[in-house]
């Protein structure tokens, strides 16, 4: 592997006295908000892209990853397509445009994004199919972010779950660093497959694409590559209310300055539906992204 | 004086990609929106509270100064009385109340505040008054953010002027260091009292409080302290239209995930006001504080 991404963005620690006081808690805001294109998901897709030969690169996203690999296709002189829904919000896709990749708009009704993808892999065999999150290189990029973690001191980390790649990624940090940390996932309870994954002991998909505020969780399932990582490492999945969710973004907005998506906000949400667990600890909450549209933040701030 | 300021937060520098591509400019955000009580106001409080024997502080203010002191003595353990506008939001008066302080609600059309400091003075002549600008003490905490600057590499500096003590403190944290850079006032055109006064050679007050949105800039004039400052080391003040205020406010929102305040997007309004200025320069826009209602927030970024 390549030695890993000076291009990343440290990322941002924040101890907010006012969210801190007002919680009663040692709370430690890590924000990826202001990671290149907004989210952690810069640090994964850099490492695929500087770690994979292809000249080519597709994905399918319709958010944070998107313009994640567009950008980094852009700084490392790749070609990169982004399958995205049509009806995906102007601003991303204009996002990924501007990076200088082609957005290749699907209607979803006519062709789902798995067969899309199956019909550009067809079409472009040279290209790399980027996967979101179930990839070696996906894991071991944001694993950099576990690696700026392990000498804070703390007791827990939470952090939001999709497909997962975040939280393995973590864990696998802290095992290289021989570091012990309670290591929690964050879900949104109408998201619930990981949760009910790990209590099976095996992966149990959604059946649709749940309609949970935290668009960046709405993942059929966890990954063939994640779910391991997470069986070994992963101490709990908390599963987060819509309302705990809007709740943590409003308190990031009042009593931190800090601007965050709703998917950023589920493990604050976590620690505000559990808050006595987190009582006498030093607890790490994960601000995956920052991405959201002003006229949903707006009404989520206002009246959410 | 006593040392330094361990108790300050560094500032957060960004170099937002998005922002600076869709403006073409080698733009640098300071950002003193996660300071404590969220604000650079902490760094000016903390050192007057500090380096003052008092064991009592008297403070005017209905925005951050006021929370800025309040933190200051909850954490040096002094006494802290806060003259606010009885009609001031609900949120100012409570986090100032929050850290301890007393609140002291007036109702300016009965007592103009310099008469209700006057009152207290007297009856309680062992505390110190506390100017939010026009005091040696504030414009030294102030430095402390120019002296993290002076390494940046940067050619000019754009800063909020509303008393002046931000500016002044910069002027002089590069005199310190024996560094040139050019250093810019952003000031509201419809509060430009600052503008004028260096343009004239005296300090020339605004007759009224100038209600721009810019709500941290509302000051009569610039102080008998900061303005000889300001006339040596400042080299010109740029005069900014409400809208381009609101512009850079919702700009640091889609183009940097920043959250701030409307006197915060001064800096950033200035430039895009006059960006054709900034061609070939590495420029920092200083962004003051984040503090800003939910409600007028949501307003300015869906429709503003």
């Amino acid at each position: 592997m390549k030695p890993l991404l000076d291009a990343i963005r440290p990322t941002t620690i924040l101890e907010p006295e006012k969210l801190r006081s007002l919680l009663d808690l040692d709370l430690v805001v890590i924000s990826e908000t202001f990671q290149h294109t907004g989210s952690f998901k810069f640090r994964a897709a850099y490492n695929v892209v500087l770690n994979r030969p292809e000249s080519e690169f597709v994905g399918v996203s319709s958010g944070n990853f998107g313009q994640a690999l567009a950008y980094a296709c852009k700084l490392l002189d790749r070609k990169c397509t982004v399958i995205m829904p049509h009806n995906s919000s102007k601003v991303k896709v204009d996002a990924v445009q501007k990076y200088g990749a082609e957005a290749d708009l699907i209607n979803v009704n006519e062709v789902s994004r798995v067969e899309r993808l199956e019909q550009l892999r067809q079409q472009r065999p040279d290209a790399y199919m980027a996967s979101a999150f179930d990839d070696r290189l996906v894991i071991e990029g944001n694993s950099s972010l576990g690696d700026e973690l392990v000498d804070l001191g703390l007791d827990a980390i939470v952090i939001p779950i999709g497909g997962g790649g975040l939280i393995s990624g973590t864990v696998e940090a802290f095992e290289r660093a021989n570091q012990t940390v309670e290591i929690i996932g964050a879900e949104p309870a109408m998201a619930n497959d990981a949760a009910k994954s790990l209590a099976a002991g095996r992966i149990i998909p959604n059946k649709f694409e749940p309609q949970t505020i935290a668009d960046g969780t709405r993942t059929l399932s966890v990954g063939d590559l994640t779910f391991p990582v997470i069986q070994r490492g992963v101490n709990s999945i908390l599963e987060v209310s819509e309302e705990k969710i809007v709740e943590g973004l409003k308190l990031y907005f009042t009593h931190a300055n800090l601007k965050c998506e709703p998917t950023g906000a589920l493990s604050l949400g976590a620690v505000l539906q559990n808050v006595d667990q987190f009582r006498d600890k030093r607890v790490g909450v994960v601000v995956s992204g920052g991405n959201v549209d002003p006229e949903v933040y707006a009404r989520l701030i206002a009246n959410g």
